[in-house]
């Protein structure tokens, strides 16, 4: 005889759940259920079945369908400070005028403030995992153990700072891997092969190798980049990153709107996991191409979807980043047949996991994976009547339609409540700071954009 | 002794006002008031001075920011029975395999209920007045009357249904003008210059004129139709109307983004009141040009903001076409200083209400306008902090930050919770229908699309 199982900690049930065929294809199961143990789904079954686990909590989901959870794949989160202070400009303009001389202003506490927001706003969108790339990235950790997210953190730095920049984002990656139970994943963060220099990188790249490391970085941000960096340097920004070996090692590539066909050539020579993240609203507002995901996707690289930062994007929605990746891949290829609404989930899920190098652990709704998922409303008059599920979360929903998010089993918001930020607080402290953040009149800045 | 003054029917108060300067820019009034007396705006004032105002009902809107309602400049209301039935296809395969066999099984009640459901779909996402261009309109203004909404309407013909057709839509327009308290007004409703001839096209635009009404039309959809009209007609189709007469009454030109340069000269000749609706999703989706806003900005034409109807835009959030509409346009022109937000809530507003002929009645908080008016809640994370609340509205704010709708001071939706709409009945009942309505086994279409 023995034992009878200890109860699940969590079982969600009626709900029609997003899971992946054995091809990768976004299938959908009806009236199934969602177990969790320990932080882990230990099983997708049907609703019926999971009616007779012993479970200390369920959720009644009927109505919803389950998705794993949103990665945005890059941005910086603290940035939801700046949130509209720089609109309707050049990106020259945008960088050099208001961005990066706000920036000098900068306290440890309006990055806490920032990233409190920004998880708020994460997790109210339906975000379980990001990949930030900022400053003071210690701060942005401990946000994210108290707020209960999951992510990817990397110290950004500019060869500007001298061999100490590079040393502070190698002590950080190291000293946080593995924080907040797990949850946070660390990697190296230079910021460009434009504000970063060839030797900087290369050192970079060989940290990497040698603290099996994941490399976050801008490159080929635009088509404009390119060129510049062509006239420069006889060289595209992939050809540097090749040059320098950050194609040899597990590399997150932020926008890439600017590859062009010659880089095809390197992107094939890359020894490492090589992956793109597209924030296609910014590319829009900056009248960028956009990212070319079908000549990535021709080169099996995988494109996760991001949003940038908020000062650029105005919001952290990787729901919109997903519907605009579809939407624009079809304008800018002139094919009104790709991306499908499946492959933009594809694109959610998956690739989006793979981009951050959390492959086999989030991204899928399936046995042994951590349980980060979201339940979606979809009884609202705009996502009814179903025709097609798949277009439905893609074209018809909206991020403001999910209903709770759960991030290693822990439930960070119950029917649109926020269980772990209090958003007034937040809101109301950051804009008495605002004035101070906002001054220019001390001419400085952090950097200079000339790219 | 004069009688004190008869209570206010409703006072709104505490809230940012979006007003109008008197040179059109976008201002907003702070901790300000907007106060209704028999469905008309009787004064925008402050919160202070609304203190003192006897009113029957008083809103507490701090936190929130008052906005004109949103304008729907042209849809297909009943459509979104359709919704993501006929996805990821070029625009011949999307008529001619899916949506006109599919509307050949249409019955009565599948508009009654797709109305109604849109209708809802409306009120939740902050439009009060839409454009639609249907068959069975009469069942679309009895639900129009139904669930509050203002609406402009045109009973839609093709020439293949002989002259019954024109006819129909002449008696509708006569007919229900000024139904549901005034909030009906009506149109001339020919399909298309592909679908309807141009002896038809020339009968329409001498009706128009006899009855004074406005016509409401489908032309240069696609730069591939201004070039099949140029090798078939030589003309393209703004040509075709000018030669009718069409643009010498007031005309509604749906979507427009075949409109190019040789257009200028008809344009210019137009004596009548031209103005675009523009639905930018959709020709995101079947990899369209965009309307060109900057061509027809110089040449003094009202483009309003628009989604066509669900089957294609897949909802009907006139939000979203406001921020896509900055987008597109930034990233089209290649221009990323334009649209700027205010320009964007020009169009939203003054720009709408005057493409769909209401130009003097709604668009503007402001004395003498009808009561039509939306709560924005600007306390979620997303949009917070606020360094410009333009761009915060249309960069960073969704159409589900609407709390509360009003048509003529009447509350349609408060605090999200929709007042004169059962969606889980509509929504029931139609799913239901959905098998017997994508039935294409019998071969029929409405109409082939050759253009």
């Amino acid at each position: 005889m023995t034992a009878p199982p200890a109860p699940a900690d969590l079982v969600i049930s009626g709900c029609t759940v997003l899971v992946h065929d054995p091809a990768e294809g976004i299938a959908f199961a009806e009236d199934a259920a969602v177990v969790v143990r320990s932080g882990v789904i230990s099983d997708v079954t049907t609703a019926a079945a999971a009616a007779g686990i012993d479970a200390v909590e369920r959720l009644d989901a009927r109505g919803q369908a389950a998705l794993p959870g949103l990665i945005n794949c890059h941005t910086h989160a603290p940035m939801v400070a700046l949130r509209g202070a720089a609109e309707d400009l050049p990106v020259e303009e945008w960088f050099n005028d208001r961005v990066w001389p706000i920036e000098s202003n900068l306290r440890e506490r309006d990055v806490e403030l920032g990233a409190r927001l920004a998880c708020a706003e994460l997790i109210r969108g339906g975000v379980t995992t990001f990949a930030d790339h900022y400053f003071a990235m210690d701060t942005v950790a401990d946000v994210v153990a108290e707020t209960g997210l999951r992510a990817v953190l990397g110290q950004a730095y500019f060869s500007s700072q001298g061999p100490g920049g590079r040393e502070a984002s190698l002590d950080f990656a190291l000293r946080r891997a593995g924080a907040a139970e797990g949850r946070v994943t660390t990697c190296l963060a230079p910021h460009a092969p434009y504000t970063v220099d060839d030797a900087d990188l290369a050192a970079t790249a060989e940290l990497a190798r040698d603290h099996g490391l994941l490399v976050h970085l801008h490159a080929a941000e635009s088509r404009a980049q390119t060129e510049h960096s062509l006239a420069r340097h006889g060289a595209t920004p992939v050809e540097i990153l090749h040059r320098v070996g950050l194609l040899d090692v597990d590399v997150l590539i932020a926008h890439g709107t600017g590859i062009v066909d010659r880089d095809a050539a390197a992107l094939r020579a890359a020894t490492g996991r090589v992956a793109v993240a597209s924030a296609p609203r910014g590319y829009l507002k900056f009248a960028w191409d956009p990212t070319p995901v079908r000549f990535l996707a021709d080169l099996g690289i995988p494109v996760g979807l991001a949003t940038d930062g908020a000062a650029s994007n105005n919001t952290l929605d990787v729901w919109e980043s997903m519907a605009l990746t579809a939407l624009v891949q079809k304008s800018a290829t002139g094919d009104p047949r790709r991306l499908t609404a499946r492959q933009a989930l594809h694109h959610a899920t998956l690739q989006s996991a793979r981009a951050v190098g959390l492959g086999d652990r989030i991204g899928s709704l399936a046995p042994g994976r951590r349980a980060d998922l979201i339940l979606v409303d979809l009884t609202g008059p705009h996502t009814q009547p179903v025709h097609d599920l798949a277009a439905t979360l893609v074209h018809s929903a909206r991020s403001g339609d999910v209903r709770t998010t759960i991030v290693d089993g822990r439930i960070l918001m119950r029917d649109r409540e926020l269980l772990t930020v209090d958003v007034a607080a937040v809101a109301a402290e950051l804009t008495e700071r605002l004035p101070a953040l906002v001054e220019r009149g001390h001419g400085r800045r952090i950097q200079e954009y000339d790219a």
